[in-house]
């Protein structure tokens, strides 16, 4: 069984969101499979997923504060600049995890352990809408 | 072919550790498959999954220091710092490799280069057992 | 539907190299998919793939400047050093994009935003022609 679904993620200011009931809630095809893959791309570069833990807002907080620490906007290296300060430090921390992710599915959800969320990575300050394109593949 | 298996890894400490044989010993029916691929992702928030050298143990205690380095564990931006000084960074740490990986299996068994092998990047100091979810799928 | 195909990429220096023409115009038989997955895997442990930008030389020109600040060749903590100063900075720097990467695949081609490139990230300054395994699944 093989289904591919557009998702459009709303907009959300820069930080890591987690976004794992609005892409469940979008698949109404996932009830179907008992065992397979959901293969997530969001089709950006300058925004990310990961998968990380789901409770505590703090650790989304954090993670902001590490990726704006480690990819700094003021770096003297920085030439791609003409889009904004934002711009190119966020095409760095996208590749940092990755638009892509893979997750396991079993009896019709997300495979995912107990502490586990999909995280939206958005790092522009202004990125507007974001779409993403889900394949559900199994039996 | 669809099958989907779950591997408990035993506890380990801090560090990057060479696990494919691991894997490969619990997973008989990787010799049925042809071609295909199998998909591994572990169930927590503090530990990760990667590909690297599989030879030198010098070069997993290296991937110990950058990581330590990169995501130090008295940074003044952390908040969440209520289950000890190596939570957070192991959070930030999981998501820079990920937790789940896909891997090519030919004639039964993973496709790898010479010189790679699979990591599990232990992230806590006290991580405990790990669990993998692993998704072979092919023909 | 599975196959799977090797691919050797020309030799390219350290830095950042757009190939999503090159691995395209190696695959024929994606044509033949209408909806599926594409896996692509480097076989090496001191190179990398990621998605970004595909317009913009600067883009990645600035990931190399990133790159080679956050994994600097002469920090104090590196004990695998026989095989070169950038062999053990390469290896960290291949973990942290990945060496595999999956992509939906829509109507017979890579279904990738209008933005997005594939990436071959080169990490070491004679690396060689690299090795990629290339996996289709679909239908």
């Amino acid at each position: 069984m093989w289904s591919q679904h557009e998702i459009s993620l709303e907009a959300r200011p820069r930080g890591f969101h987690l976004i794992t009931r609005e892409v469940e809630a979008a698949l109404p095809s996932l009830g179907s499979l008992n065992v397979g893959l959901a293969h997530l791309m969001l089709q950006h570069t300058s925004a990310s997923l990961t998968v990380n833990e789901n409770a505590s807002p703090s650790v989304r907080d954090d993670f902001r504060s590490w990726f704006d620490s480690a990819v700094p906007e003021d770096a003297s290296y920085w030439t791609h600049t003409l889009e904004g300060a934002d711009d190119m430090p966020a095409h760095v921390k996208a590749s940092l995890t990755g638009q892509d992710l893979t997750l396991p599915v079993r009896d019709g959800s997300f495979a995912l352990g107990t502490w586990q969320g999909i995280y939206l990575c958005e790092h522009r300050d202004r990125g507007g809408s974001r779409r993403l394109i889900v394949t559900l593949s199994g039996e």
